[in-house]
């Protein structure tokens, strides 16, 4: 099976994409990985209005990326927190990998803006491709990429 | 400095989606990965109109992602090929990011639809968050995100 040929509505990439494929979602999700819980932080952050911010964490509970948890404040109404669940979670080496290319390529030269750490030791965080048999690191050139078992022809 | 204090136009992945954040630009740099070069090819996989494409290529070539090379066909005058850049391949750990969380949650029921391999020994290829110290694979609570030297508040 040619690539050129292979059905790409299935590329797991594209499907993806599908999902969560606007700038905006990557937002909100590093925006919730940094603890961001609520509607107003969010939207103060985001700089979005009402609408939007509203329109688009609803998207984001629908596909299940987002769950809302309800909180009341004193002599308020009940209101909703929103948090990620496994399934946006699961994004997170997406948000680390886009943060690592943007410290090298759209970096500012006081440094690295976003600081993290491994808690235990102190040491840098990163992103890596690597064989799940133990190999380590691996570039483009050491990865063989054909069409798997659920690929189809167009 | 607080998270909703820090100014957010410095965030590396918010500076890295203002390139790369459009669903397109990551399904021409999958294709590209896959080694497909030539206009037609890309017209052909992304189903876009030329005018579209010739467009997103553009940009693509004038973040320095992608880079242009002639060829010529013979009896045809010289065209261009598009190939991705350093720059461009280090955007590769993203994609494969964004595949793996497509197979688990976006998949077909057939089995993955990109079959990817270390070449020297046909293990599976994945991506990891890891310490830079060598403390193997690290979850999102293993990791402190602090303001690093970069960040300003607004």
């Amino acid at each position: 099976m040619e690539w050129l040929d292979v059905d790409s509505e299935l590329c797991p990439v594209q499907r993806t994409l599908g999902v969560v494929g606007e700038k905006w979602t990557f937002l909100i999700l590093r925006d919730a990985a940094s603890g961001v819980r609520r509607f107003d932080e969010f939207r103060r952050h985001l700089g979005v209005s009402e609408a939007v911010l509203s329109g688009r964490l609803r998207k984001l509970v629908e596909a299940g990326i987002l769950r809302t948890e309800a909180y009341r404040e004193p002599g308020a109404r009940e209101r909703f927190e929103y948090r990620l669940t496994r399934k946006g979670w699961d994004l997170w080496p997406v948000l680390v990998a886009l943060r690592q290319w943007g410290d090298v390529y759209a970096g500012v030269p006081e440094g690295p803006v976003l600081d993290l750490r491994h808690r235990e030791c102190g040491g840098e965080v990163r992103v890596v491709v690597e064989c799940a048999d133990g190999h380590g690191e691996l570039a483009p050139r050491d990865v063989i990429a054909r069409p798997g078992a659920g690929a189809r022809t167009r």
